[in-house]
């Protein structure tokens, strides 16, 4: 028989993961502090108590709002979580990862902290994976059962590092958009197809643009030869103002570039304008 | 023989379009307004005055710091330009290139705005392309001399047109630095290295993400199919200040991600929290 898993929580991820687990033949027990949701969920257990919710199940999965209700849901039924693992996929900070791993420590359940890099439609799908931080062992024993909702990452026995990697990755994907809502702005205000404009040049360019960012990542970690910049931070500084003046020019706001363009200009002022990109990195520790 | 090629402009850029007609067996021609630049520079003519540089090609391509230089500098030779074809290299704004291909049609001279994309060691190599808009005729014509440089792209008889693709593609690529900058900050603020995170986690997640900037593209032309979001603005923008505070909660300075977040807001509070990123695009435009 497959794991027996039980899902806490059935907000729109909640219920996809305990879809999954389901669908891919694990007995599965659901539990949602108030009932009747996702009530298109079938071939699933409704526990009719959060005791009854973790009997059921050795493997105990957690998507709730925040990590507070988390804390608040879990603490109560200590005792009968003990021996057992608990997979949080709850959105949170690191330093709230670390807080529930030390709780979980003191009552000796095994704490898988994840990041989840779906929506809950890609649940089960191809693309989307899963960070999980906190106990190898846990994630040893659970990884086919966990590999059933997304591709499983583990990143490290530290509990924060999934979702201070998961923000990360949010981040970053942010910027892209901004840069991206930008660009479709700019070519919306002439007559230029913004399907023909993202598909033949902006994402092409984006993609040849991820070799620069391997290269960031490379500088920050060994340090940039000198010169190596094929444009340096002075430069691009100076450029930077057109970007903002073409963009007014257009009638397009410039406000999601103007923190960038402010950077590059702080990083010159204080002494780096022949460093690149890297070096903005260390700025925005600095403060 | 190959087309005779006349280069105006040896800055970083000029030397390295010049050099790269000469190494492809171009009779290259150039002239600086200040003598004595890019002494490296073998196999060209260096012209004494700007108008034996012109009188020397059928193509004469400028590379200079701003379009006011190209204007100032073109104005006084104009009689011996007309009936040449004239490829202006120099960055600058869609209304620039207008007025700029408005003057040489006054004049009888064929002309052809660019967008390079690629910094001065691309050039000759097999990643660079350059943007043209204006004469389809002097594209045509020349598009095999100007392959040399880098992969030419024509996007339009408007000439303003490679500018304002030029500019959004600049623009989306300082959003995706911007999001790159503030991710390797994150990762750096705990004992993650970097170029393991970039390689293993975060170009593979931008890559994905590409998916979702061309949806976002489809949406913005064609208009959303309601409720496809997988994630709608209200939900972002609802979790967008647990970016910022977890990113303060790493000592990392949130100010390039702020303005994406206050954009969010924005466009909830005007109605549009069960729509998709798209929707920010108009947001832009808007005020």
């Amino acid at each position: 028989m497959k794991t027996p898993v039980t899902v806490l929580g059935l907000g729109a991820m909640g219920a996809a993961l305990a879809r999954a687990f389901a669908a891919a033949g694990h007995p599965t027990t659901v539990w949602n502090r108030t009932p009747g949701r996702a009530p298109d969920l079938t071939d699933v257990t409704r526990a009719k108590s959060i005791g009854d919710a973790i009997a059921a199940s050795p493997l105990v999965v957690v998507c709730l709002l925040t990590n507070d209700t988390v804390h608040d849901t879990l603490e109560p039924i200590a005792p009968e979580l003990a021996g057992r693992s608990v997979v949080n996929l709850t959105n949170g900070t690191p330093e709230q990862a670390r807080r529930m791993a030390d709780w979980a420590a003191q009552q000796g359940v095994d704490y898988l902290d994840g990041g989840i890099m779906a929506v809950p439609d890609m649940i089960g799908g191809p693309a989307a994976f899963i960070l999980y931080s906190g106990s190898p062992v846990a994630f040893e024993k659970y990884q086919p059962a966990l590999a059933v909702l997304a591709r499983p990452l583990f990143v490290g026995s530290d509990a924060g590092l999934a979702a201070l990697q998961d923000l990360s990755l949010l981040t970053g994907m942010y910027g892209m958009f901004a840069g991206v809502t930008h660009a479709l702005a700019l070519v919306s205000s002439e007559k230029v197809s913004p399907t023909a404009f993202t598909q033949d040049l902006l994402v092409p360019w984006l993609t040849a643009m991820l070799g620069t960012v391997q290269q960031i990542a490379k500088d920050l970690e060994y340090g940039a030869e000198p010169g190596a910049a094929g444009s340096n931070l002075a430069m691009q500084a100076a450029a930077f103002g057109n970007l903002i003046d073409a963009s007014r020019g257009q009638g397009v706001d410039p406000g999601l570039l103007t923190p960038m363009g402010d950077l590059l200009k702080r990083a010159v002022e204080q002494g780096h304008g022949d460093e690149d990109l890297a070096a903005l990195v260390r700025l925005l520790s600095e403060r």
